[in-house]
């Protein structure tokens, strides 16, 4: 065992099953590996600015494995943009002898890691978003648990459609990329599937959709909720408000399936996932993926290793540089997509 | 074995799982127990009116338990409200020499059904509503399906509710009653569950979301689409058109979430489940208890038991007069209201 | 509100999903509806016996619901058994000022329950047995998350069988009573189900599978661990001492699948689901079912009607007596049995 | 559009979800990418030297993503111990016009597909292993899905374990790699893991087990069936038969739970999960991974890159040598075992 030490950690950013995973393997690996303390921080970044700290020990971690959220809660604060932030953050470590910090989140979380790190603060990331569209890591966790949702969803609709004769339109999340609607899009067998990456022909579709309808089955069409028509039509998009102020819930999912029924004269409807796809329990790929980042993340606080990431190459999980990680979006590749092409239509 | 008979299936209606659990059982039983022949009718009561029939054979039942939605179709077509549509239905029966119809479906369908017994067509009907809200019957298949998947997406959002600080609002189908919301509301510990049967005051629903935002829990509420707000607010319930001509997904769902938000200051989310609740494969519940049905059904065939269904009666299945099982809506009771009410609030 | 009561809670006998949710039930209502303190006793009779209690608050039930086992612990202590066992029940009472206590078990939990009413303690029972044995009431909470997990079992291992043209043998629990047995083969698609009350015909099985081998589909057979041969071949049971002094795991699946071997030449499989079929989180079904009985027993003991157990009928929730409940084992009957024989063989 | 070509394709060796995965996009970019025939081999091996085949149209696969199983049927079948197997491999390729074979597998398979290779005969292999113990690829197919379903049974023995303060040691497969044993056991929270590639010591297991006791948790080990004692006492393995010619179901598990019985004092159950593990739907990540497998097999086929077999690096599909990907098993390293240890006792 090393010096003993004190390491904080947080979780920011936006909810993703497998955070009280990495807690716990982080948890589990300073004491009984190092015999270090660990102290929580309340609501990402807001815990250090504030100084709202919450001891963490072995029992703590105990039943949190298989739960869904973070123990510690989160936020979207950024102590750059609060007066006095990264000050404040100073003295919170002072007075509560910090040696490092491990913060899970994701672009946002560990842009401000990086820039801590940059100001002399001890930080090592550990890479968190369910849209995996994160540089410089294979997978993050939360995806896998996203696209098994959103895959059962879309086993479910299918029988629905088939019934019916009807279009089914299954808007997932993805605002920037398109990684669960390609993966869940697959694994659901969709007819169509549609990413922010490529703006999409809504002449191809819908021929597509009525190539589908000529053979027994109904078409599924699987869209990210940052998937655009192209040529710009105005799409108002989920959680956006609109004209008379109320939030949208449904953005392209529900103007493409009113599109397909227009031009198609079928019934055609929208389902939109939302938020199931980022809560409850983990599934086994996650939670081994976020234990491993968890214990790897100690690894690197204990050789000093500071501003860096845990990622995952292949099998390996390895350290980057986090202004590596946050360098630009991971979007899906045209040859990924291209791939999938094969599937659509009838 | 009785006399060498030919029986007409049909499922008419909204999708429903458990639907190929009847037609399985009513295939299983009338070849293997009395040597009939099975014609499947095809989309509901369109079939025999169209004519469009298909024979069912052992094997075509083989692997279908266990799969969601209906491998005969399904239509609302009503004979009676189709020119000639009885006569039609005559001349099918008479050219495939179809001695009875076993109709699956729900209230609309079950009403045809018995006026089909009226004007001397023998029909053995089989309840079937998602919604539970058939009379006659102390559930109908399908149900135990929705509530579980509902009680599913209940469990992985209050995850995210809680590490956001956030009100989730559920909305689960019912357009006349409160069933699936009570259960799943029930099974998923939410803090507030409104159904149609009583519309509700929003300052009581606020004042229940405040309290339990005092705890470090966040609240859930579960509001069935039918449900109102007292007074009644003009809010748009999901599949209506709103003034643009747009089909609204997630009526008064979203406008409870936007109603919370103003008025607590709290972010407020909507997840509107949608059509998933009605696909898909059945429950173990759902299989058993669609399988008894069908297996009863035809029994009530063999008894020329006509104008009856098949309904469940604590544990036995038992056969009512189709005209009792359609008199009135079942709805959720006070009593059953006011037990749920020691879990809401705080 | 009435007198100010304190009610002792405790939970016996075997595992069973929904002992958590009775728990919060009555913490709930006895709290919020009649301002109780409730008082919780460790591991079943032992915690009155052993003066082992641990006050149960509002927070305690929080986050129990969706859990399997019971926070409370449980045992097969019987206070008939132990030396002056009542009368130390007796003394727990008085020095707690325990005003009624709400028993959670079976047979066994809840004959103790009724003798000790009949020595003038107050309790009120709620039943629970994942096996669906016992007497006056249509279902208790935990069989149907018991036959649910059998059940997808069977799903998967049915698609093995097929790929493999193999026989598979399915054990599940049911010592004494096949109704899990029946359930899950039922809604599994089980090609023979055997059960405790039916000792079966050996040469009728084979005779089953091999009609079945004739299809290009593979047998699934059902049994209850209780099944037995007719003639009454030597058949070790699940969890038996074999002469070796070693516990025998699979008893009469792992027993059939090698006479089904041995006698068809096929290869065949024997499954042993055990201890999975009782724990993790509750079905919706069981969380509603145990939910209501937990407040209705509540309402058994604000109305003073010792002696009683909840029961479920039809819809209802109604009392019955104790010595009702435990009188006889609620076994599968014939009719229920024949039910199922059109699905078996081919 | 390349030449017009007839592809054969098969799956041999053991169940794996995500064989109809593979299949199924084998079909479809066979025939949309290439307007190539497909023609299925049933049972593995057995087909071409039989001369078993079946036409698959795209109509075959339409709803086949979602089964487990294979619709080709399987077997483990060599052509090299069967008399003249090769020859007869030659003349089914020469009257059915095959152009080349893709050969899903596992370690056999694909041996036989680098011999047949080396014999003139043009093989692509698809790796597949629920063991995960195939060289040169990261992951196979079926490993997701085996250790999502033995974390799902480990989830809800846990509560059982608790409620009733015993041990549960959970058999899972892996006869010589003991990576679901890994997997599942991180995933699930185990106190212990076990597998073949080091002997275990029972007095450490024992050690384990006792200081998880003092806590108020139970211990939960998870075992793989490969899994030896340190000394080599006798152990035997399921489905090997004992002195008296009896099938063994559950072997080192059973075992196991009997000396941490015999040497604590306390209960201690086995569940061994058996064929459960390598049946019914395909998780998402296995559904991308097989369609994805499935896709480049085609694409080196058209390459005409034989003696090759697609396989996972990182996210990327690669070709690798058939002889490589067979040279030795890919059994756990070291580091990722120890990497598991700071979970394991209290």
């Amino acid at each position: 065992m090393g010096k003993q030490m004190r390491i904080g950690v947080l979780t920011g950013g936006g909810d993703c099953p497998g955070l009280n995973a990495v807690i716990r393997a982080v948890v589990r690996k300073g004491i009984k590996a190092h015999g270090w303390e660990i102290v929580g921080f309340r609501n990402g970044w807001q815990g250090p600015i504030e100084n709202l700290t919450k001891p963490i020990d072995l029992a703590d971690v105990e039943e949190i494995l298989t739960r869904g959220g973070t123990i510690l809660g989160s936020s979207r604060t950024n102590p750059y943009k609060v007066e006095g932030g990264v000050d404040r953050i100073r003295e919170t470590i002072a007075e509560n002898q910090i040696d490092a910090i491990i913060a899970i989140g994701g672009e946002d979380t560990l842009g401000v890691a990086k820039r801590l790190t940059d100001d002399g603060i001890g930080v090592v990331g550990v890479p968190k978003t369910i849209d995996n569209d994160l540089g410089a890591t294979d997978y993050t966790f939360g995806f896998d648990t996203a696209v098994h949702i959103a895959t059962e969803a879309i086993d479910r609709l299918r029988t629905t459609a088939e019934s019916h004769h009807r279009a089914l339109v299954v808007e997932v999340m993805g605002r920037h990329a398109g990684w669960i609607a390609l993966h869940s899009g697959l694994a659901g067998g969709a007819n169509v599937i549609l990413v922010p990456e490529r703006p999409f022909n809504v002449d191809k579709v819908v021929e597509h959709v009525e190539r589908r309808f000529e053979s027994e089955f109904a078409p599924i069409i699987v869209v990210a909720e940052g998937a655009i028509p192209e040529g710009g039509a105005e799409v108002l998009h989920s959680g956006e408000r609109d004209a008379f102020g109320h939030v949208r819930l449904g953005g392209v999912g529900q103007w493409l399936a009113e599109e397909i029924a227009d031009r198609t004269g079928k019934e055609s409807r929208a389902a939109v996932l939302g938020h199931i796809q980022r809560g409850g329990t983990p599934t086994a790929y996650d939670r081994v993926l976020a234990t491993r980042f968890g214990l790897h993340a100690v690894d690197a606080v204990a050789a000093g290793d500071f501003g860096t990431m845990v990622a995952l190459r292949g099998t390996d999980i390895v350290r980057v540089k986090l202004s590596e990680a946050t360098a630009e979006l991971k979007t899906v590749p045209t040859e990924r997509y291209e791939e999938a092409e094969v599937f659509f239509g009838a």
